[in-house]
């Protein structure tokens, strides 16, 4: 941490910043430039707010010098954290990971179709949504439970893991219980109680970036469920909000590479919410692929218009035979496989 | 709803979406017309999910013409609505309701102080943190119950009502056993469970904006709330997330009046998250009281470089003092009082 | 300059950039600590590209600890700058300059209706475009030349002073010719050869901030201007683009209070362009006021319907002579005055 | 377009709509639904202004149908637009196009090293700037015609085309005479007058997105070349401004195909300021191309920590030459071949 002093500063602003970083057990180097005193605090401040020194009396800023997330850095964990799945399954190895369904499980028949479609085009980790979380009380809430059933039911059928979203710390247990891994939405990336939750759960938890949230906010998720003990942690990008309308959200593809740099976390890219339209997820998933992702969540439907939630997204199956293809083949270009 | 086909959409395109819009029970009215066709649709269109139709072969896209809130909206209660807190405060009535105190409740003392110093400054409302949000697991996490009940009693003493926020659906009860009102905090805007919880309960619910939400995800945050049967429901600004980076959050301004032309829910300013920054504060409520706010949250800190959270944008007492006499001022130049 | 090392850097790579840092005639202190090495640079680093130092290998990041406009800076010239206009207004002292007339000149009774009504609700600084520069070729594009003839003559018959945009280095002296102040529009912000061209005029020049700028870079513009020897410079909040759609753009309340903390020039806002609604105009330019506005720009025009450009955003002469009213007030409970 | 009424607009106020709309000479489809009144516009809305309806009583909002682009649009133009360069270069069709080299010219030494490094790796345009924008007029701001006449003796030595950027419009024709691409900077991409001025030139133009510009005003940008005769034009995603800081700005990687998908235009990406980091160019071009991308604009610095501009995110040539190595695997693998 570097505090900043205002140029007015007094000497007596300076010797309280002093002695509040020497009474929090940390050290200062005080560095006095041409216009700015500027005080170097040593130790851990990852423990330390910097608004206790912002608050105090001649202090301009405080810029932080460390991330304040631990575990889940590569600092101190510097090879690549793997995630292992039924089945051989490895996220976060030299394959890339599928993960593909419909957004919500509708009825026995439309998941079967579904599942049967994109386990024909090679995928193993079938996602759907039993409980979903609708920014209108009025649209359609998921079947739930018997939807968590029947997604299990379904996999069982095909021999796939499953991937499915919980909403609620309460819910934790059961969907741990029919669910491979679990997935915290980007609605609930700040749900903290939620994410010390799934962080006593025994199963892989991705969690997704709140579309409002940066980097270091979604790393600082993982870390709550990191720091009770759950070390299976993946993220996903899967667009963030911006000014530009053409798209529901902007999928920042920068964020893809500038993880794996400061995380040795798995990076899963959702290209159908990242872009919102079907037509975009193809090229959009080839990017997330050739740009170093680990892993693609692609919504499939065998009847997008009938679709209850985010139809105008998803790819029928035909559709998403042929991104399989591409993906295929653009991993190979950077010497990956698909799995 | 109006639907655009196409320029190169055919008669069979759109004759599968005039027959989908009325298998749903609606009516379409086809306009053709240079370049475009465009269907316009006739009834609720809150309960028709639009992806339906953009998933349409031939579809261009699809724009909606209603708010999808009901409730919150003003076509449907067109004069503003009204919420008692004890005391004969009205917040959405003419006098601007303060609502003042620490950001956590971190001890008794350091409440007393906090609480003495916002009352004898004229204000009847006490915010503080029970439980807390932190981005970072690491961060203090609020005193949790001891801090709910030590927060009651302190009001208590000062014949304050108290609103403060919670986390989670289960403990709802016992926050609304001990507050006068619910804050739904800005990280959990669109945790759906808790809105409906919240919305179950007999005591009126304060819903922030979520910093990466628009007005319209606001009002539907507000609307499920509603839609549960609790009537009393305002909504607060308190900052959103753009690219600019020398204050923590900017103050959406323009969404004071704006919510409040679409909506008859009172609305409050949070100028202390809103900035981040003290210096801040006072000039920021000013301009959310001359923009027609009906309420504003601010926090106070007997010494803010003490403060266990959020001690940069907290306010001393001295300062807050002289926050209420501005604010007086200009609400008085808007026709207002201050309660 | 704060310089942070990676945590792997060698003492190769750290001596390799203290030699760097000393051969462009700077100082460096380095400070060893527990996860990081930190060397602060000392000197104007106004001066130095820091990326020159972040393509250092071993170098983490580089963080900037002064601003890097120096003439705009409150750090260097400490009082208020005031621009006097003819007729005695003084912006950027106690009172409030309203400027306010139409988008566009379009003809010479609409420029004189609107000017008159302007005028007599007690405005002396008519706003007007005669070059327009809009987002389509096939908008209207001003009358050039022509209309700022008129807007001369306009503006003399009533004794007012003429604020108008230009657009390119080869208008500005016959812009400076017939206005008493030069205008930056959002788009042209970061058009530095224009900048550096009203810097050589005479007039003064109002910067209006660049839509996606933050406020060093506004204040960076405004350096242009200050660095090519011309004093009197303003600089405009008029909106930024954020996800929020129901408004055009977002007034950025905070960068008020904000960019006069650090810099002593006058800061006005636009709160017409700010929204771009009729209906909001008047409570965000009140909330200007109470936030410290030292002018606003206000769009006035006879009958917005048959505006060539921006009729949504324009007043009628009544609802402004309300507005006037209003801000009196306002600017009254601020302890400011109005010209 | 769609003008929607207030849902307490009288008949008056829709019949003085339907008369604006008739005397515009377009015609007007009335259509009265449950809750709100809707009039479709029928004619080419691109020649009228939305804000001419939205100014008028009893109208809640005005939905625009058509993009206001016309040449630029992939429903005027339905084929690829391809864009030639000598040596048998296309822009927009099979291959991907190289544009590499450094930030600025800074010296003859600097230019001959870093285009002798990408011409070295397979490029055959040469691309650095000798007239600079800068945000600080403090920073280096370019060897201007000096530079410019460097850059086309080094580019003939090597027999490579020259894109460079031009900043104002009196400089076109100099800057026209020596490169075989004009350059349209992130700041100047609303400058309209310079867009016109290289409308007028016959060397081919690239039009970099405003870092705050929508896909809709990037190419009405396009347009305004366009329409003054020029149909050589390519545009060029170059990151937008986001909330995220640990990059510079944030690619926009939904832009390339959402592009493509509306504009026959040829899309060209810069990874090097799209993120501002050299470790992150790589990956990003990658993924680029596997959007579909029809060009990359990449910075190539013989020595990055002495380069005068952009230093950070410059590639040394070994890394450029490794990228050249990844993007031709990448385009393969999408059916693309490199020039």
């Amino acid at each position: 941490m570097v505090i900043v002093m205002h140029s007015d500063a007094s000497e007596d602003h300076l010797r309280t910043v002093v002695e509040r970083v020497e009474s929090l057990g940390l050290a200062a180097h005080v560095s006095r430039g041409t216009e700015r005193t500027v005080i170097r605090v040593i130790g851990d401040e990852r423990f330390v707010d910097h608004q206790t020194f912002e608050a105090l009396d001649g202090v301009e800023r405080v810029v932080p010098i460390l991330h304040r997330f631990r575990l889940a850095s590569r600092d101190l964990h510097p090879q690549d954290r793997v995630i292992e799945l039924p089945g051989g399954i490895l996220l976060g190895s030299k394959d890339v990971v599928m993960m593909a369904g419909p957004c919500a499980v509708e009825s026995r028949e439309q998941l079967q179709e579904a599942a049967g479609a994109v386990h024909a085009a090679g995928v193993k980790v079938l996602r759907a949504g039993a409980f979903k979380p609708r920014s209108s009380p009025y649209s359609f809430q998921g079947l739930g439970q018997k939807g968590l059933l029947m997604l299990r039911e379904v996999a069982d059928e095909l021999g796939m893991s499953v991937i499915t979203e919980v909403l609620t710390p309460e819910d934790v247990p059961e969907v741990a219980e029919h669910a491979e891994m679990l997935q915290i939405g980007t609605r609930n990336m700040a749900n903290f109680r939620l994410l010390r939750a799934v962080g006593k759960a025994t199963k892989p938890v991705l969690v997704k970036r709140g579309w409002g949230a940066t980097l270091d906010e979604l790393l600082l998720a993982a870390e709550y469920v990191l720091a009770e003990g759950n070390e299976q942690v993946a993220v996903c990008e899967r667009g963030i909000r911006t000014f530009e309308t053409s798209t529901r959200f902007t999928v920042d593809i920068n964020a893809i590479p500038a993880l794996k740099q400061i995380s040795s976390l798995p990076v899963v890219v959702d290209p159908s919410h990242g872009t919102g339209r079907a037509d975009l997820v193809a090229p959009v998933a080839r990017a997330g692929v050739a740009a170093g992702a680990d892993g693609l969540l692609v919504e499939v439907h065998p009847n997008p218009p009938e679709a209850l939630s985010d139809g105008a997204q998803a790819l029928t199956p035909m559709g998403f035979a042929k991104l399989m293809e591409e993906v295929r083949r653009v991993a190979g270009a950077v010497g990956r496989g698909v799995s």
